[in-house]
């Protein structure tokens, strides 16, 4: 239903901006949400988007800005002249001003700060200290703050006055002489309450805060863990500097689940604000071309060790029929391994002493999925095989069939007992030397594990057929 | 630092419960967030759970039970005498509730049932009939909610009354006499506005809402885009039946993604709540072996289609070097390509539709990828083996190495063109016939690219090869 009315609401917009017909275009843009003329500026041609801009005018466009992905942003604000540049700027929350600057080049960025007024520099200024993805960089100083020493209605004459700038009013922070945070109130106290109540009796404690520099995916996992509303954000001596609200919450999470899982599949680099087909072939090209080059030239190791065992292989070529198998179980139960310890770590439930648990919670279910999956397939081999006609595949030349059993039922649980530890291993091993733990995940424990699978199957098969090595 | 006072708090409680000292553990538990007390819980023996239980009283731990995973609140409620289940159950808000009943076998929610008082019980059979994963089921009936014909005075002591129950009040919703949804206030529009003001002047339209049996992950598509705070969830008839809360919206954000991530690792079932190491081994092999299982048995294929080119490999076994290379590199590029268009998916963004637009994005980007990966890794071949010393590997034998850097080089290209379509439109067509996109994904692409990368390899090889084959 809501995507039929989006499709309307695009073909009227389309239909008005093809007939250049301004005042209608304008009309139909301002009974839409912000997100939606975002996307259909964001499926624009150049010169349909500056056409877009000029019928819009500066004030609604300023809404549209925060939507739009972070490499359109420069060329959305130069639709606009210098002047109007800087009432653009000014209609930007500080928290969505403070993204566009980050988003923009180095010359435009210094540029747009001097279109701004003193003030709003200053909070530029202070704001931009914060990496992009941190606690700081993600918060806005736009919030509902109130001295301790306030009566009920003193404290709503001071908010009434930031209540247009201030995106949420539903948690309202209560600050001492120094700035520092003491607790919070909520609007209904002070709407539900008589007007000579102190703010220090409605007032309770903040259980949770966050130092402006910690990295964004922490703030995140308090509010999903304590279902917060609005975080604060402190310096080193509690003094209150903004707050965190829930949308950016959302919004990381989105976006490190997002990163996470591109990484997981072996695609590197920044994830793009863009949608996926409004994404560039080149783009995506960049994201994708070099893990698949590294994983290339890794996978040649395991090539090498099918040479090296040549000999094994001519004498017993049947060992080909289980070779792929054996190689893809460790790339298999090592992905699984992999993806639920770095969930467990982007959730946060795994700290730093908790290696030794999950080494030894996953050398424990490696063993156990290997011997039964190595039993299964040792019988099998064993049942099946005598019983199929001779014509497939010459499969019984060369080795009688119980020992093919027994080294595919020896390789399978070697492969998968380790290749499950590896793929557990691994990614913690990156975060102690502070690589992210996705980028470990799947292609790269695969191609890992896919050289010991082989060094493993042709290691057993040769001791077993010890004939058949030099 | 907030690592540090939740370890500290736990090392207090687990010394309080030891000594059996119950009060100083309730002193310590009030003090706590529900989160932390759940996870703390969590942790616990049969036995101490009973103390927790028993220590911190059925007032508590209501707070608590919404807090602690599915599977185990069943044996929570039953610490309790059914009397104090009465209670507890009556103090959850109605959606946790709701999600208590779903949670717990069927014979204990009849009794729980019985329990409730007649209201609360004809909300519930209302609630249940929305299946757990639903935007109906998902919502809250207590919410903020005041009819059109108000003034501001008479909304506020209509709101007072409910402040109590009511978790968000920030945005209250108009209704009709029949009612209908016909828009929105802010708590601070009315806390700002003169008592006699009436309702509708307040008002502003309300522009998303969601039926109540469409998925939650519909629900949560809407709040992260329209950076949402409360949303309305109506009949048919647009008739207001509840709202979802932003917390339960970035629940929802998070289970759908590491459902997505788990899906996408050949990871079956339900994720359960508990945290990875909480999870038993018996519940982790479970989700586990039947992927390990099915995916063996398919890479048997692989196995068999190197069997039937035996002549080949024995002939020419130095192809082998490249064999998992070229094999793994389809696998590469097909769950890059898988995942790309699972997220994109799973974040709203293609429609039905779209498929013709992906396809022709995948086949161009596939094209580029493997014409480039072949094109090196054939240069490599051509240039850098002949320099290597005689002895690596027996390289050399068996073909002019020209002709080996050809087969690489095309099959290659082949390889990761087609694996990139079939990786971007197996999840797609997933979709189509009502299957998870996510269970498509890098393990199950992985193992039917081995398949059609040995095709490839061998049938080009035997192409350029005639004399090796029969």
């Amino acid at each position: 239903m809501a995507e039929d009315t989006t499709e309307k609401e695009f073909g009227a917009l389309t239909k008005a901006l093809s007939e250049k017909d301004a005042a209608e275009f304008k009309n139909l843009a301002q009974n839409m949400h912000y997100a939606d003329l975002a996307d259909f500026y964001e499926e624009l041609a150049e010169d349909s988007r500056a056409l877009f801009a000029e019928f819009v005018g500066v004030k609604l466009f300023a809404e549209v800005v925060p939507d739009i992905p972070d490499t359109l942003v420069e060329g959305a604000i130069e639709h606009f002249s210098p002047e109007d540049q800087g009432e653009l700027l000014d209609e930007l929350t500080d928290d969505d001003l403070a993204d566009a600057l980050q988003d923009v080049s180095e010359g435009a960025k210094e540029r747009y700060l001097t279109l701004l007024d003193p003030e709003d520099k200053k909070i530029m200024d202070a704001l931009l200290l914060y990496g992009e993805e941190t606690a700081g960089g993600r918060m806005t100083t736009r919030y509902g703050r109130v001295h301790k020493d306030m009566s009920v209605k003193e404290a709503l004459e001071a908010l009434r006055k930031i209540e247009e700038e201030t995106r949420s009013l539903s948690r309202i922070f209560v600050i001492d002489d120094e700035g520092c945070l003491l607790g919070k109130i909520k609007l209904r106290s002070l709407a539900f309450s008589t007007w000579d109540t102190s703010i220090t009796e409605l007032m309770t404690p903040v259980q949770h805060d966050v130092l402006a520099s910690v990295d964004q995916e922490e703030a995140m996992q308090m509010f999903v863990k304590y279902d917060m509303f609005t975080l604060p954000v402190v310096d080193e001596y509690k003094r209150l500097l903004g707050v965190i609200t829930h949308d950016d919450a959302m919004e990381i999470l989105e976006q490190e689940s997002t990163e996470d899982i591109e990484k997981m599949a072996g695609v590197s680099g920044e994830q793009s604000e863009e949608t996926y087909l409004n994404t560039t072939i080149a783009q995506h090209f960049k994201r994708r071309f070099p893990w698949l080059f590294i994983l290339a030239l890794l996978a040649i190791l395991s090539g090498y060790v099918m040479l090296k065992y040549d000999d094994l292989m001519q004498g017993a070529y049947v060992l080909a029929l289980y070779l792929p198998m054996i190689v893809a179980a460790g790339g298999n139960t090592g992905g699984q391994a992999a993806t639920m310890v770095i969930r467990a770590m982007a959730l946060g439930e795994l700290d730093q002493g908790a290696s030794a648990r999950v080494a030894w919670k996953e050398a424990r279910l490696g063993l156990i999925l290997g011997s039964l999956l190595g039993t299964c397939i040792g019988c099998l081999t064993f049942f099946l095989i005598p019983a199929l006609p001779e014509s497939f595949a010459k499969l019984p030349v060369g080795l009688p069939v119980g020992m093919f059993a027994l080294i595919a039922a020896i390789s399978l649980a070697l492969q998968i007992t380790t290749s499950t530890l590896t793929g557990a291993m691994l990614p913690i091993l990156a975060r102690k030397v502070k690589i992210d733990p996705a980028v470990v995940a799947s292609p790269a424990i695969t191609t890992i594990v896919d050289v010991s699978g082989l060094v493993i199957y042709f290691t057993v098969a040769s001791l077993l057929l010890p004939s058949l090595t030099q």
